[in-house]
């Protein structure tokens, strides 16, 4: 457990102290779980509240706020509580799993594979032929990543998480556990018999950008051909469905439980609520937000905010809602 | 294959034995499918009609309907249909997969691991530094559990299911394949240069309770700080999402496919239907059940039956279907 | 990186050929992303418009278009530009990652278990007791494959796939990364105090038959008891969910992210768009068509195709949507 002074809290959160600053601080917790020595977050009238019933030795608060610290309390003012929030989240972050050695003997990594200067690899991970990890990067145990692929500098992939062949991954990703990257696409055609289904093999290839974080349990499948592509710095939360031959732009933000259907291009700053779906082969422009649980079927032009099924312009999502409510209780 | 006389079933369903009653039953099946030696259940009216031509041995039958049982073929009435079959499926279950060393030698357990008396460790499993498992816990082959996580007495974990670090999971837990417990929850700010997303750290755990069923698939986030928690005895389904900083009630059920985004709370008793939605934030009251594919975005009080998107009271959705419906037609 | 004359890919898609024909091909791309040496596929005037400013050498044309291939390029003709390019990828696809030996020492295989001649076995696999797989089927490192099931011949399971005891998998099938097969379906029942909830036990199994393929997340739970089945040619894509006692017929397809609750019953050739769902006990006929993201809450006839949430004739349900966007638009 870490331990720290109001003084080296301050030092990253920038902000004024006031009250009493002899303390130490082991945690931060919200204002209603908080206990003696922990760091709390104020930043509306309403938690202001709740500050002299609260157990917590310290709060963070927005500097509008006008509260006392109280008896041997403190209080450091800054001027936005949830970028200091995220500071000092980062002070107490615990240590990661531990790696006796950096390479476990148990680790499968074939011979043709190089691995950089620093790498750790967990019991149990399968590198296969050719594989290209850069320095720095860290596989927990029990990562699989199969032939050809290429992994850049200090990218972490959580265990259980599959990389099948000849996809490549960027530097500095997160990979959360049970993910899967370039498994085949759906597709298929009709049999020349006119009854069977015969699979439309799948040769294209995954490329992820830098910084990409891809949720647990998210699938990206590899493109027909050519590739499926994650732009630089996009966010993917959990068990997202993105299927073959999509281009995500850079800087997008999709949130759990989306299904983005094949071919659909994403531009840049895309940002999509949980439990999406967009229809293939869909253009969604710059800068697109995307409503919670609303379903796209055409072409969106650069800006817009969408919601509904069919998703259409938020506001007339919210009128057609309204009206049927209406409807609903004159019935 | 477990071969049991009437009075063996009997003993357990505790109904009233008529017809032939000296055969030997090796499984259940339904009435359908059912062949020789095999017990069957005639809940209503419908089934009973098919009892003549059912090629099955015996029937559990509901007390109040009225079959005869035929030549060389027996019926158990009993009270309760549903409850019996429970009970015959539990006497019929078979062994589960052996374990021929109880800790496989494959399986790398940190030396500061401690592993109770009486469990069983699969090949392949990882076991994290200073991670404390119960007596009579069961890790499947190719589990992960990282570091300074605990598991509880008699806790089952199937095959590919990751626990990441600091985690604690209950007593007589049950957790499918290929569950993700503790990844990183969704949580991001604007970088300094407004033009970035820098990733929060995610530095909290996951507090799963005592008898906690999961599903294949189903990906449950750590905190931001502090914990999301999952009450004792909840039951959820495959492929269901569940974000930081959730709170999760007792004796909830959350069928298939559902989508729970950050910090919402549920209570006690909560049941909600498969595909389901609800948005960060919300708090749902005890006894709240959520209908099918429902998205629900506004708090719900105590008792509630919701429906429909947005999820309001599941009459005024009906009655919101029914009207559009009789549009559609008449246009 | 394969490379192939102009005879070599006409031999396989029997079109016409003109231009000049002396160039090697060495990958198939879209029109716009294509090189030198690509091979192109100009299906409509749309694509031909593309083709003077294209960089590819030899384009795959429905034959209905007029085109010049112009200097040193290539044109060859086709009926069918789809079927071509499927052919034409089959042509271009790389090998498979490698294995330095069919049984890798680190596979975990049960003593008891029966493996035929020229099967693959990962590094980390497992392999339980009486398990029997076929020849030539290949698993991946880091599959997981419990005690008594068995495995078709040829049959090709990606990295991560857990299969649990007695679950049985035709020939020829194809498993993507991070399946769950078999695990416990979603059943409990009220307590006998009226409070708790206890589990069913689910001791039936999962029985996919031949040519079937599973994407990448997909779970497919086991038989309350009896069996889960999955039929002959059915293809199922990513994170689709499929509870316990459903029957899904032949040459379905099934897209990602859908749900479908227990005991749902799916005709031959049922094909189901992405992020739908089906309820409990609902009974679909053959050649069934369910739109993206429908709610299917009632049993459907054969060759009806269905739409919305609750899905009911894709035509009222469009009907319905004109409607409601009308009324907004209007109030």
């Amino acid at each position: 457990m870490k331990s720290l002074t109001l003084e080296q809290i301050n030092e990253v959160v920038k902000g004024t102290l006031s009250g009493c600053t002899n303390q130490l601080i082991t945690g931060a917790e919200e204002i209603k779980l908080a206990g003696p020595n922990h760091i709390t977050f104020i930043g509306s009238k309403k938690y202001a509240a709740l500050w002299n019933t609260s157990k917590a030795s310290v709060a963070l608060i927005e500097e509008s706020l006008v509260i006392e610290p109280g008896d041997n309390r403190a209080l450091i003012k800054v001027k936005n509580v949830d970028l200091a929030i995220a500071c000092l989240l980062e002070l107490f972050a615990p240590d990661s799993p531990v790696f006796d050695t950096d390479i476990h003997p148990s680790a499968n990594i074939h011979t043709t594979a190089s691995i950089g200067a620093g790498c750790k690899i967990g019991a149990g991970c399968y590198i296969g032929a050719n594989v290209k990890i850069q320095d720095n990067a860290i596989l927990y145990p029990n990562v699989t990543v199969l032939d050809d692929c290429t992994i850049g500098k200090a990218t972490i992939i959580w265990s259980g998480t599959v990389i099948r062949e000849r996809c490549q991954v960027g530097a500095y990703c997160i990979f959360q556990p049970n993910v899967s990257i370039g498994a085949d696409g759906f597709g298929y055609r009709p049999g020349a018999d006119g009854k069977s289904i015969v699979k439309i093999p799948q040769i294209g290839i995954v490329i992820i950008g830098n910084a990409v974080e891809i949720g647990s349990g998210t699938c990206i499948d590899r493109g027909k051909f050519s590739a499926t592509t994650i732009g630089d710095g996009t966010k993917i939360d959990n068990l997202v469905q993105i299927g073959h031959n999509c281009q995500i732009g850079r800087m997008c933000l999709i949130a759990g439980s989306c299904a983005i259907a094949g071919s659909v291009t994403l531009g840049d700053g895309v940002v999509i609520a949980g439990r999406a779906g967009i229809k293939d082969h869909v253009t969604i422009g710059n800068g697109v937000k995307i409503g919670l649980g609303a379903g796209v079927i055409n072409d969106i032009a650069d800006g817009e905010t969408i919601l509904g099924y069919p998703a259409i312009n938020y506001r007339e999502t919210l009128k057609q809602w309204a009206i049927l409510r209406k409807l609903g209780k004159n019935s």
